[in-house]
């Protein structure tokens, strides 16, 4: 059934591989939403932090707030705003890649698969991260599986293209 | 005159949905560039501050400044850097998600409203936060409605691409 | 040859844009590609100078790290946190610009110029900021060329998509 819609969708010119039809790319929509509504997730448990512990970094926040002072450096916070920054570093590149990677025509399976595990290792991530921290090497381990997964879809959209150098 | 394109460009396969024959795409574009030309302003407006206040964080950049020591935290840098942040972590999801969403065809009416006010939305926070910072709850609402918007277009997504998953 | 494959991609609807029949596409695959290996890099580079000066953010990395205290601010870390922030604020927006700027069929050659342009400056970039710091003002130079060109595109965008406002 997928080889088909592959096989139709992907004539001489490829023009269909960027649209709803290719099962590639609807794989690729939905993780994509999952990953971005994790990430915005990560600004509700900032507030949640920065409300429980105080810590306000705007003075038109304290009125809300009842406290007199900004105040930075709290522990709680810091932690889940280096976990949000480290979304902005891997994940808006993983997605953006790919998106590429998806556009190249690869083969389906193999792209399935990478997006699959490449988006769950991200949510492993932030769980081991900012929810509950677990001790190493799980979290070093959740960001090499999306970090290696961009760096081929990188290396395989390189030598797709280079002609286009 | 919008559903005739539509129904001219989205035969069974949904190919012409990412192209310059959707209007909602053709949206998309122009809301798009007018967030990213606002995000590239903020540099501008860290670059003013920093000069304005001689807060400079690399010592490369001394010997322009002709001044002797690197300095951070100033408040009034720091208040544009927290909005430039506050844009990488909501404006570029808020970017990818409606991509995602405009490549699954929804409804054109509703999906060029969203786009419209989520990124007008975004230009009242910058407004808000960076250039005349106002009591809350402005800054929290014009953040609360792109906010709400990215998260209804991801679980838009979620569904119509679930059987993807 | 090229112009003939672009003919032959952009009838009316310009469905083809976005697509490995495209060239200036496959050229923005390229160099977004590069451009996003190279912001990997940087997660490298940082951990390379987080273990070259013991400085750990989070107390579940001290135990592999041999340390008894989380330690921030040491200048060699901030300066490849600083250009990776840098590149978050001026990749990405060139990358997603960019997209936009391709799916809007602008010239063949100047679109690829502008891309080919655009990406060495910001590898040029990191290298005086993050791997071998040069006096400015060599830095602001490659700043700049990306900046200014995704400003062009944005206004290229802005101008062909303002109907759709």
């Amino acid at each position: 059934m997928n080889n088909e819609t592959i096989n139709m969708s992907e004539p001489a010119t490829g023009t269909a591989l960027l649209s709803k039809s290719n099962p590639v790319f609807c794989c690729y929509l939905f993780w994509s939403s999952l990953l971005i509504l994790k990430m915005l997730l990560m600004s509700l448990l900032t507030a949640r932090q920065r409300i429980k512990t105080k810590t306000f970094a705007n003075p038109e926040d304290l009125r809300v707030a009842k406290t007199s002072d900004v105040r930075f450096n709290d522990p709680n916070v810091e932690r889940v705003r280096r976990a949000h920054r480290n979304d902005l570093e891997n994940v808006l590149p993983f997605l953006l890649m790919s998106l590429a990677y998806v556009a190249c025509g690869p083969h389906p399976l193999t792209a399935k698969l990478l997006i699959r595990i490449g988006a769950s290792a991200r949510l492993l991530h932030t769980i081991v991260y900012a929810v509950l921290p677990l001790p190493q090497p799980t979290r070093a381990l959740s960001f090499f599986i999306t970090f290696g997964i961009v760096c081929f879809e990188a290396i395989y959209v390189l030598i797709a293209a280079v002609k286009y150098i």
